[in-house]
């Protein structure tokens, strides 16, 4: 039978299961990367795991998203990580050395490997053609300990690109065409394999711009075959021996075909405040633009800073617009400046920012209130500038330098100057200097940790007892987000430290709640939550099941629950029960006592369980809806206890 | 008479009063720099002056603190200051283009002028033979419309400066070495002026690092004189037409001479937690080192980085050290860039930030906790790095490089390598296209200014009335510092915005305050202050006059006044009124209502005024202790009101 790319390789490194869209299969992880804002929790879990040493071929910590560094918190969280690297057996990409996705890319992607990183554009990796999935801490810790990774088996999206790319018109172009024909919705459980004659014409930097915003697709992941062009940036790279090429089979069967003609795009903008919003430039009014941002893991190779350079050489940026410019990588960074491009830029103007994801995540460079911001980055969500009245735009380098120039919203093709056609270098200047290898396992072995005092100990659960003994905490409504649940903003610095975090669990429903359930804790009862429809909605975040799994949470009985955090308090051992008869929520309140006198036989035997209110005098049947792998999970009291 | 250097410049710039030490005199001042922290209070307050262009032969706003932009306030900021620059006839610094006193020292300063900046580091540009001083946004706003700066006249002190340093040993170690021999208090209203053979082998940034840190003995400023150095300097900055030679007479009488051995100085470090807690670095201990941050107005030449970069080259930073540069300028950077020393330094493992005051304002880059950094900056007070528990040492560019190449507290000197003798260069790379330039008269008459919504209306007041009827809405006791007037930290981003800051007004103290005081105001009657001695100590923020002052205070009554807040609350129209019998504080209450039926008379005949303490039933008397300058200044309700 033909074969995708992604079947080959989802097959080839497939653990259990079978490779039938829509079915859970699990698979081999070859690589893991980590970033610093996620990869401290992800770390405390594998540090649980009592692993001595990481089992993946290949996996990286890096340090590039909390480089400003205002109070101690983050320094101690890169002291930590570096510690641990060594120790366990990871590289350490050291703060200053880069955004992950970019260095991932130049020094450690192959072709034909699975990946799974803590970070949401992990998919940039497929632009080298290996299948690069954005996955939660947890479970990229349960990879680096040599557990297999679970996912649905995906759908295979054929986008076939037919002929080459105009002048002015760049990657970004394409991506933000992909998504103006899929949206930013309806596509979970897809990959997106890009193929066809105009791949040919596509650098791995460009066509790591198109995986990593895939992402903004909802697809699991997006993936390139690994061809001539792969191999030209491999030896760019001094590493041509990690080069194999990869493709799909010749008339393999793919669930869609989307095709686009490169010749036929022309400059695109994702307007204000989504990714999907997108819209020809010249279609746009000139809107007056304050701040251009170019770099964030989807714009920052050589290519995209030497286009821009050349564009903006012996001019100043326009008054009214500052400009600011990050490398995606220390590499980058010094080939700019051995080959006059970063002098050209800071010429121009530039604000020079350290090499890291900086302005994209919020964490500086805010525009003026009510200003537009043109950026090449890959989410404009409402208010993630850190401005709550910004606008902001996504287009190209190309696009993003002529808004400099100009000070408004423009087609770079209305410049009227010659296309400044970089191509990419035959070797660059590689140092990897700022990498630190792995201790030797024998030095490792005694070699300390380095915890501040934000960094908690790692929370621990105990496995399902034969009965519980719970009291109601809280009983809430309808619609609880995570962000009901544990609050993020200025309290996610304590993310490393849950003891800490878990104070503000429900903060902004019932501040009561934390000094509660410990007493409850401590009087040896289990804390429960009773809840109504889409218990869980919003963000995906872990420590909504971490912090109440730390304050002796064990069930939570919903009328329904989002899927993420249902799979989420499963990993962390807390039981998501759904009410049989959806009025039975109106016969629970605060503060009953209720019992599961059988919990774990009915777990192990069935889809029921029977709770007794023995302040209300009842009873009630409750269920699971739970595979086995899951069941096996929850009578562990979580993952980690699996170890 | 021969004269001092200092004398010369005073004198010839005399508006009022006669050069004798101790005595008030005012001064023409021929150039202004603001920072965006300072600034946009101080253009607030010169708009509110009603003077269509600035008087002053030269001034300059800079962008250089608040550069990082979390939320939209710093933005917003940084369009108000250029747009009121654009307006007014200022030069706009933009950001990214550098440090204010680097930038000034480049491209502006000149010999024999007089400046003043809201800046406590603007003696900086003493080392281009100018009298250049710190002053409050007020004083400079003043002296943007025209109005003389008043000070007291200095002593002038002689350092004499002999023989010529050795390798390895640097100007940052003469500067340490004064603050050896002077410490950091003491030297009020005195000025270093520096001379001797030695002077001649300093170039002017050298100079720039000795008067930079002078500001760290509390002296009035630091100069040296116009030489054949400060000649080459222009020249290499392309102005060679703003050198006039200025230096003090032969044989002029000084207060005091001090000689300082050049040969015999070796490398030195303060110690935390102050700027004079000065040892050689070679009796330390071996502290381990995690941060080295090269950069800030003290040290961040193209001198001071190519030196560092010569010594790391081909070498990476130790594997525990965080490297941070931080280019003094644009100018700096394009020229390390160009020349080849950005490459290297990238190549050492350096985290280049953006050209600006940065980690040393401890807005960013905080080291890790219970660490120690190793800094070229001019201040290690306790907790300023953003991290309580570091460890802060100052040392030299050549001591910082140390530092990052062995991961401890190094004398240079035993790397044992080649000295890296860097020479100022023939000429700069000069480019000041990020400077933008006044409008002309004409465009700006109907320029508009931008203002975001963080920036408030400037603070009114009125004239003193004849008489007051007042209210004592707070009662506080002894050594009320000005954070427990009105405090800093997160609250200072409001810092332009007086109705918003107002309401944190004596937070700490009684939070009741701010809604008191409006509901007092808004009944007609006045807000007064009640207070034992040293009221308002500490640091010498004029917000502790201006918030006061917006919501109605009009006078204070306290056993004793701290010297810097008595002349703040006098600027902005509040009566600062001594108790005659200290026992008359214990004769008033919380919501006594106090009357002083001839308060304006009294002003203007006396030094005494009655109050009745209509409440109690009592009379009293209490003191001004006024010039008859400061006088005037409260019959018109603060110096704004003059205008």
């Amino acid at each position: 039978m033909k074969k995708t790319l992604t079947q080959k390789i989802l097959e080839h490194h497939l653990v259990s299961g079978t490779c039938i869209p829509g079915r859970e299969i699990s698979i081999r992880i070859d690589q893991t990367l980590t970033q610093d804002a996620t990869g401290t929790m992800a770390y405390l879990q594998f540090e649980s795991m009592h692993v001595p040493r990481v089992k993946t071929e290949l996996s990286v910590s890096y340090v590039d998203h909390n480089t400003v560094q205002i109070g101690f918190e983050n320094a101690d969280d890169h002291r930590y990580l570096q510690s641990v690297a060594e120790k366990f057996g990871l590289y350490f990409s050291r703060a200053g050395n880069g955004i992950c996705h970019q260095v991932h890319l130049e020094r450690f992607g192959r072709p034909g490997k699975t990946l799974i990183g803590s970070d949401s554009h992990t998919p940039t990796g497929g632009a080298l053609g290996m299948i690069a999935i954005g996955a939660g801490g947890l479970d990229v810790a349960l990879a680096m300990a040599g557990e297999p990774f679970y996912l649905t088996c995906p759908r295979v999206i054929n986008i076939h690109l037919e002929g080459h790319l105009q002048p002015w018109v760049s990657a970004k172009d394409i991506i933000l065409k992909v998504l103006d024909l899929f949206g930013t919705k309806g596509n979970v459980g897809s990959v997106f394999e890009y193929g066809g004659p105009g791949v040919e014409t596509l650098s791995v930097p460009e066509r790591a711009t198109i995986t990593n915003m895939g992402a903004e697709c909802g697809v699991t992941t997006s993936i390139f075959p690994s061809d001539a062009m792969t191999l030209r940036f491999l030896k760019a790279q001094q590493r041509e021996e990690d080069w194999l090429e990869f493709a799909a089979d010749h008339g393999a069967q793919y669930d869609r075909v989307v095709e686009i003609d490169l010749s036929k795009l022309e400059p695109l903008t994702a307007m204000p405040h989504s990714p999907g919003n997108i819209a020809r430039i010249r279609d746009c009014e000139p809107v007056p633009i304050r701040q251009v941002c170019l770099g964030s893991c989807t714009n920052s190779s050589y290519k995209d800073l030497a286009t821009a350079a050349k564009i903006l050489k012996g001019t100043v940026a326009h008054p009214d617009v500052s400009f600011i410019i990050a490398p995606g990588s220390k590499q980058v960074l010094e080939n700019l400046a051995r080959d006059g491009y970063l002098a050209d830029l800071l010429a121009a103007g530039a604000r020079l920012m350290e090499n890291a994801c900086g302005f994209c995540i919020g964490n500086s460079q805010s525009p003026p209130s009510g200003s537009a911001s043109l950026r090449t980055s890959n989410r404009n969500f409402f208010g993630r500038s850190g401005t709550r009245d910004a606008q902001v735009y996504l287009a190209s380098p190309e696009s993003a330098a002529a808004a400099v120039l100009t000070g408004h919203l423009t087609d770079p093709r209305d410049l009227n100057l010659p296309y400044p056609d970089i191509s990419l270098p035959e070797r660059f200047h590689v140092d990897d200097r700022l990498i630190i290898e792995p201790m030797d396992p024998e030095s490792a072995a005694g070699a300390p940790i380095y915890r501040g005092p934000n960094i908690g100990p790692p929370p621990a659960n105990e496995p399902l007892p034969d009965s519980l003994d719970g009291i109601v905490t809280l009983k809430v409504g309808d619609h609880i987000t995570t962000d009901h649940i544990i609050p993020a903003g200025e309290r996610m610095k304590y993310r490393s430290n849950i003891p800490k975090y878990a104070e503000y669990l429900f903060e902004i429903v019932d501040h009561t709640f934390f000094r509660r359930a410990m007493q409850i804790k401590e009087s040896g009862h289990s804390n429960i939550i009773v809840a109504g429809t889409s218990y869980g909605q919003g963000s995906s975040r872990e420590h909504a099941a971490i912090c109440p799994m730390y304050v002796g949470v064990k069930a939570i009985l919903a009328k329904s629950f989002e899927r993420i955090h249902a799979a989420n308090l499963i990993n962390f051992g807390i039981l998501p029960l759904t009410f049989l008869d959806e009025e039975d929520y109106d016969r629970l309140a605060d503060g009953d006592r209720l019992l599961f006198p059988d919990i774990r036989s009915s777990l192990v035997d069935g889809d029921r369980v029977r709770l007794l209110n023995d302040t209300g005098g009842i009873s009630m049947e409750v269920a699971f809806e739970l595979t086995n792998r899951q069941k096996k999970i929850l009578l562990a009291g979580g993952v980690l206890n699996r170890f």
